[in-house]
């Protein structure tokens, strides 16, 4: 008998960048749970119903998603992967038509914003507005229409067998997603070698300093930092901080023991292989 | 003979979250400049065509907007202010009509994904896709939809002699962005309490550790710091920072100096009085 495929969870549509990074983390073998929101993905692993959640944690041109270490902070799942995807966009069309006879292209806002420059190089063009970029592509399959493109991903243009008219028409190329595998118990796919914690101080002066001394007085390298400021609480921060180690370490297991003592609260998300050996944000 | 309004030039159509920035800013006396891009924003000031940009830096959801800090670096403008504004989402139709009248809602994609809760408990009624929140409000106005709601601003709203049917329906109400105030010239608008910078260095063990000494030697309060490393330069990273105080302060020179020593580049964005006295974030 065959082993059950994992099933795999995460926001977005068919086709959403999300589902493409559940691929590339786990191969084509998987079934997917799609999800509305964020909170849904966390509650879908919480309660059994998908061995592992995809989440998007930080994107190289619009920064970290604050949203998603709430969550982080409010569940205990583990933090047991990441996946780091580059986000193209391409202009998706029937088969046989040609660039001269768009008429009208269909996106997403922000994928259309996102090609901005490439649409506006396009005479007598219309860009009209949808709910997702592979629905886009889906409905001018449907309804036949041969004067319509959409942008969207390869993988939703082949899965619909659409042609790709013009590839990779984004504005910004350098622009990549960060994403992290999330399960009810901690696992491991491969040697872990990055950590990622979260943790919260007083502002006293100073404060930051003395906690990063833990780190640099064991020669443990810090691969982000980003403070944050706690609502309502002026002079309150909470930190996001990962750095190369695995707290199967005992130097690391001693920083997070020294680190406890000057912080107000310390949550240790998980070790992981990081995306690639050297910088998370590559490919 | 009255006085020229100042020209203020922003990213996004009327009534963009950026536009109440601004008048938030430099009161409701000045001209706007609408731009398209952050980029043509950044444009129009260097080229003399308005006195100030405002430009969203940060939001408490989604991050720091990375794309706004990588133009910061690139233009030689000065940052002589900020602004917080809380993000509102209100559902917006003719006066007159009920809430069970509603057949329909349009607004941007991501005005709608903000206000999913509250549209979910509406029985019957669709989300549709529309380009921008304000075009929503003017369209169902314009073509008197009255079993149709937008979602948006109290100001369109109100300029657009329509009705808030519903105040406030975002999922989320903690959600603020804070935005950047940008001149071709140093500026003050009362006293400045706060100094952001920018800058790289090599990611040797202890590099943060020893950035940071320069303020904590001096007394010198964090406000935030965030990290984000380099492409294509695995282990070289750059760093936002914002620190309590004017670089009119001899301290604050000292550390900058100090700072000077072990980066690789280094650029001070501007000192200006922060939103409020303890807590950026906060309105």
């Amino acid at each position: 008998m065959p082993e059950q495929p994992l099933r795999i969870t995460f926001q977005g549509a068919r086709y959403a960048f999300s589902e493409m990074a559940s691929r590339k983390f786990f191969g084509d073998d998987i079934e997917t749970v799609p999800c509305r929101t964020f909170d849904d993905v966390f509650e879908t692993v919480i309660a059994g119903n998908a061995d592992y959640g995809v989440i998007p944690i930080e994107n190289s041109l619009t920064g970290s998603i604050h949203r998603v270490y709430d969550l982080l902070l409010a569940h205990d799942l583990k933090l047991v992967g990441e996946v780091s995807l580059r986000v193209e966009q391409h202009l998706i069309a029937h088969p046989g038509v040609a660039l001269e006879d768009i008429r009208v292209v269909y996106s997403h806002p922000q994928a259309l914003e996102q090609c901005r420059k490439f649409l506006s190089s396009l005479e007598n063009v219309e860009s009209v507005a949808s709910y997702d970029t592979a629905g886009s592509v889906k409905m001018i399959r449907d309804k036949n229409m041969r004067h319509a493109a959409a942008i969207g991903s390869r993988w939703a243009a082949d899965d619909y067998g659409m042609q790709i008219l013009k590839a990779e028409i984004e504005d910004i190329p350098e622009n990549f997603t960060r994403f992290y595998v999330l399960s009810r118990e901690q696992r491991t796919f491969g040697q872990a070698d990055k950590t990622s914690i979260v943790f919260s101080m007083k502002s006293i002066p100073g404060a930051l300093f003395k906690s990063l001394s833990v780190f640099a007085l064991r020669d443990i390298d810090l691969l982000k930092i980003e403070s944050r400021p706690l609502r309502g609480r002026p002079w309150d921060y909470i930190f996001y901080l990962d750095f190369a180690g695995d707290m199967n370490e005992e130097r690391c297991q001693n920083a997070i023991r020294h680190l406890e003592e000057i912080t107000t609260q310390l949550k240790v998300l998980g070790s992981y292989p990081a995306a690639t050996p050297k910088n998370s944000n590559d490919v």
